[in-house]
This record gives structure tokens, sequence and C-alpha cells, in this order.
């Protein structure tokens, strides 16, 4: 859900794409995404394209034609990460544990020390399967062999801890659509001095001239060198979703989706479902559900759409059919949403001829309840 | 200047990227787009990203590695063009001719036959100039080598005849805020059959995963098959932009232009100016006018902008201090604004010394008078 102040934003008019006003507005952008993406990285902007644009731009600017780059797969945006690589020429290796579950460092510090690798790449938040990773043991390991280490947050910025720099990430980027709580179209990247310096000495030139951040840094910071025509709109939005979190606390909105997943999570288990993801490995504002055996997901998904017009994802891949994909994020993030949902989905779910043992919005609300409003 | 009505549309609540609904604001869109490119093509979509991106697009897809890429090279865009073929390791060759001018059928077809290329890229309404192109014989020329041809006609979608079907353009792109009068941040696309047949046996993988057209097939078409996430508030915004051109008329809409322009063209010989380029050769809503011995063109352009609140542009390159470049186009091609920035330019060339010989607001107006408004 976008903010609603989000909308209003898109309506200013559209300066042109070397106006002051507009790198004002750029700027403001790039402070407040440093905060949230934890970072002091000087390089933090937001690419023209959506968050796929952002995978391809950490891909094609860091991962060289031969280099050796390796991705920690365990779900579908890992398997895009493989193939960018690939489409780059690298030399991709994959450390793959099944869809669902997270790595561990014994075996991350292994695999690096052993292929050695010039890149690598994994999905901080992965949507398909509800899996938060832990990565400082990741980027320490890397560096050990002096890799560079790419981190999707698509889905955690904004609305889990991305911490760049704590964890020692180098190349990080996300979405304006989904932590944010603004519309699609940009994606936020931010990129550590040690892998600024590693690009300026690459020899190579990038296949990808869009998305060229050695280009896009003589646009976005200095001589504001034309490079293409930035979506004006879409700024204008992120600069106000940034400012709304701000208003907010960033660490009260984190505090606010924690509290709104144990809540979710509590009428979850009340009602005798089971979470996908083991507790502690979880994302916050996206939910993998178990779907209870002999019951329709797909039928239980049109009813909530149909009845209470909300609206859950399924799962697909290996996961296809076995779980609901549940997002509370942005303003849903909150008691009177998660008690809507969850009754919703009892009322689905009995409909499906499930059968509920105790009420989840009852088990939701005494976690609201218990828990205070900033945790 | 955004069409006051496509902000309103931008309003509009966000829906997911693979909603029926989104997919029905693209099939407009589409059907659209295909008659303002004047094409029957069956593929023709709105990448998510800017013109430079429809650019990269077209590149990526249709010129493969170690091919070979004749770029009729007159402009900046065609060096953009260039230099994206190096990058996707074409080997590209050029026919350059000086900025400002066009080029004629005995040159092209000259370095056709003899070049043999894969790819021919040219650039129909070239920014940086004020140069339209005409391009059926170039079309023409490729053709008879079995040679595929790209067109950039991102300056002329909405204001001047793209004709992609007459002129045998077997791929445009285009941008939204020029001739759409929409924000930036999509970029119009066309394929003809012979291209779509010549990429669907294409054997080597393009470098681009984000803007792979095969992909974009599979999201857009048929099977709805997610690929990324969409930003629909701009395609809200395109819908509503090109149904105000479809309310005007399209062949009217291009009559406006041509009439402003016309009448521009009128004042500025008036007040002893000349154009750029030569009659017949220009374009209707950016036109290219010579700066005036003697007068400094940053400081006309700055008395324009603090005085009257109008941003034109310089040259830049070759053409760097020596034109004035000025769009007149969407809802801004039409007799008061033609007449006040005459007035504003006149205004701000006296102030810099320049002597004018005639008043150009009543050359303009005549013009106005004497052309009906449909011409």
């Amino acid at each position: 859900m976008v903010e609603p102040r989000v909308y209003q934003a898109l309506n200013q008019p559209v300066v042109s794409h070397l106006d002051p006003y507009f790198f004002q507005v750029v700027e403001d952008c790039r402070e407040l995404l440093r905060q949230y993406f934890a970072t002091e990285n000087a390089f933090t902007l937001a690419m023209s394209g959506t968050g796929s644009a952002g995978m391809q731009t950490a891909v094609a600017n860091f991962v060289e034609p031969g280099a050796k780059f390796l991705v920690l797969a365990n779900g579908y945006f890992a398997d895009r990460m493989s193939e960018m690589g690939r489409r780059q020429g690298a030399r991709v290796s994959r450390l793959e544990r099944p869809w669902g579950q997270g790595f561990d460092q014994a075996e991350v510090c292994e695999v690096i020390r052993r292929e050695r690798p010039a890149v690598v790449g994994f999905v901080q938040a992965e949507t398909s399967t509800g899996v938060y990773q832990k990565s400082e043991f990741i980027c320490q390991a890397a560096h050990e062999v002096g890799a560079l280490v790419i981190a999707d947050c698509v889905t955690s910025l904004g609305a889990m801890p991305v911490e760049v720099d704590a964890n020692g990430i180098d190349i990080a980027y996300s979405c304006t659509q989904k932590g944010l709580s603004c519309p699609p179209g940009l994606a936020p990247v931010t990129v550590s001095p040690r892998a600024m310096e590693w690009l300026k000495a690459r020899q190579t030139t990038p296949a990808d001239w869009y998305l060229d951040l050695k280009l896009l840094a003589d646009y976005y910071e200095g001589a504001h060198r034309y490079h293409h025509t930035a979506p004006i709109s879409l700024f204008y939005a992120l600069r106000e979703g940034l400012v709304a979190i701000a208003e907010e606390g960033f660490d009260a909105r984190l505090a606010r989706h924690k509290r709104a997943h144990l809540a979710f999570v509590a009428g979850i288990e009340a009602m005798g479902l089971s979470m996908l993801v083991e507790e502690g490995k979880r994302i916050w504002n996206l939910n993998t559900v178990r779907v209870p055996p002999g019951v329709d997901e797909l039928a239980v998904r049109k009813r909530l759409l149909v009845a209470s017009d909300i609206e859950i994802l399924g799962g697909f891949g290996p996961l296809a059919g076995q779980i609901f994909r549940i997002g509370i994020m942005g303003p849903l993030a909150k008691e009177e949403s998660v008690t809507l949902l969850l009754g919703a989905l009892e009322q689905a779910l009995r409909e499906e001829g499930y059968q509920v043992p105790r009420s989840g919005v009852e088990a939701a609300k005494e976690v609201f309840d218990s828990q205070p409003a900033t945790v």
C-alpha cells in the first residue's frame, strides 16, 4: 500500500532532469536512503528502473566477464541473480539450499575459502520463501578472500534492518514499492568506497550503458553531466515516502513491522497453521504460511480477494501450492490490518473445510496488547 | 509540459503488477501506441525505463556481439547508439555528417550496399540538432541487404509523423515526456514481425536481462509470467496521455504542432535570426535557432528564465554556444505560447544588444491567422 501523502507528491509539476530543484530532491533522497540502508556510503542513489534493474545494476557493474561469481541460492531471486551473472559472462557457481532454508556460517565460509570468488551474491530477504539471511559472516568470509559482496535488499529496506555498514555489504539494492511504501519504478542502490575503488579501476566497459554507475556518478554528482532523463515524478514520490518514514522514526517503523509480524505469527499458530521458515530467520514484512493438508490454496486466496478485498500471494517454483505469501508492511503493519486479515483468512479457511482450533484474531490481539508499541 | 489531466491519473491507486486491471491499462497503451507509431506491429509496448532504456532495448536485443552495426551519425544520440553497439560487442561502422545536416539517399544506399551491415541505426528526430530524417529510403536499402533497421523516435512520437510501417522501420523506440506530454519514465517500443522472427531465432542470449524482449513478451502477452514489477503509476499516466491525444485526434495534433512550428519560424526569421536546419528537414517540436553573432547564448537563456519563466536549451558538442534549442510541444504548441515565447525572446535579445529588425510576434500571428487550425 502506497502512503496516501505519496500520491499527492506525484502531482508536483515535472521539472527538467537538469533542474537544480530536481537535484535537490535527489540529494534529499540520497541522504535519507543512507540512513535506512544504515550506511555512510557516499555513493547512494536511486536507479531509474524497478528492483530488477537494481539487481542488474549490481551485477552488470561489479561482475566482469570471466569473473567467478558465487551465488548463495535458496530462492527465486538468487536464481535470477545467477542468470544475470551468466549473461554478463561470469563463471557462476552456486551454493544451493532448499527454498525456505537459510545459510549457516560454516558452509558459507567453507565454500568461499574453497572457491575464492571475485564476487559473492546473496538475498537478504527472499520474497519467494520468506527467509531473512543474516549476512555479517558472509561479508567477512568474502572480504577475507578479497571478494565484493552484493546483497539483494528488495524486500528488507524500510521494514527490516539492512545494516549495510555493520554487515559489511559492498553493494546493496532495493525497490521503492515494498518497505518504503512508494509506487514501483526506482531502485535504491548503495555502494561501498571499497567497491567504488574497484569500479574505478575496472578495465572492461560494462555492456549496460543505461545502468552504468560511472556514468551515473557524473550525472548525479559533481558536474551533473546529462546521462538520461530521470523519472522526475517518481523521485518526488520517493522523497515524500522517505520523509514520512523519518517523521515516524526509522527505528519505530522497524519496531512496528516486527510487532505486526509477531502478532500475525501468534494468530497463525493459534489457528493451527505453521510458518514455512523457522523462528529467527523470518522476514517480518513477508510472511510465508504453510497451506494445511487438503486445503486448496488458490481457492482460499480467491475467497479472500472476493469477500474481503485482500490480496495475498501463493508460492511458486518448488513451493507452488504449498504456501501463502502474505505481505504486512507500510501503512498495513498495524493492529487493525493484521486482525482484519486474520479474521478474513480464518473465514476463508473454514469455507474451504479447514477446522480452525482457536481464533487467530484473539491471539494476535494478545501480542499487540502485551508488546509495547515500540519494541 | 505534462497535460494537467495526466497528473490526476498518477493518483490512481497502485495495483499489483500481475493484476488484470494493470494488464488492461497496458493493452490500452499498446493499442494507442500502435496508432501513433502508425504500425500494425503486434509487439508494441512500453519499457520500464526512460528513452535511453528504449535505445538500449533496441541495441541489446537486435545487435549481437560480432555483428556489423552501421550507424548514421549526425548528432549526439547517434553517438550514444554507436557507444551502446560497441558495448554489445558489435563491429560498429559509422556514416558521419556534420551536426545539423541530414542524410541523402545516394550516400546511404552506397554505404549500406558496400558495408552490408546486419543492423542499421539512425535517429529520426535528433534532439541535439533539430534534424528530422526521412527514412523510407534507409529502410529500403537496409532491407535489400537483409539488415534490420533501428530508428530513434524519442522526439518525434506524438508530435511528428513516425510512420513505422510506411517507412519500413523494424525497431522504433521513444519516450513519454516529449511528444506524448507525459512524465518521463517509460520507453514505448515497437518491433516488426520480421524483427520478432529474427529475435526468436537469435542464438546468443542478450547480456541485458531487464530489457530482454523475449522475457517481456511472456510478461505482457499470453501467460503474463512475472518478469519485473512495472512502474504502475507511470502506465496510468501514459494511458491518460494517450487517450488525451486520441480525443484531440492524432492528425489534428500533428497539424497543431506543424502550425506552431511554421509560425515560430516565421517569427524567428522576421527577427533577423535563422534556423540551423534547412527547410523541409526540421523537427516541428524541437526548433534550433542560430545564436546571432556577438550575442551571449547563456545570458539570453538566463534572462528568459528569470524574466519570463521560460526555459530553452543551448547547443552542446560541436554546436555549443551556437544555437538555441527550443521545444514547442504538447499543450504549448499553440498561438498564445508561441507569441509569448517570441516576445520574451525578442526582449531578452534586445537586452543583450541584438537589434531586432521586425517583431517576431506579428509575423507568427500572421501565420496563425492565415493557416487553418487543421493543416
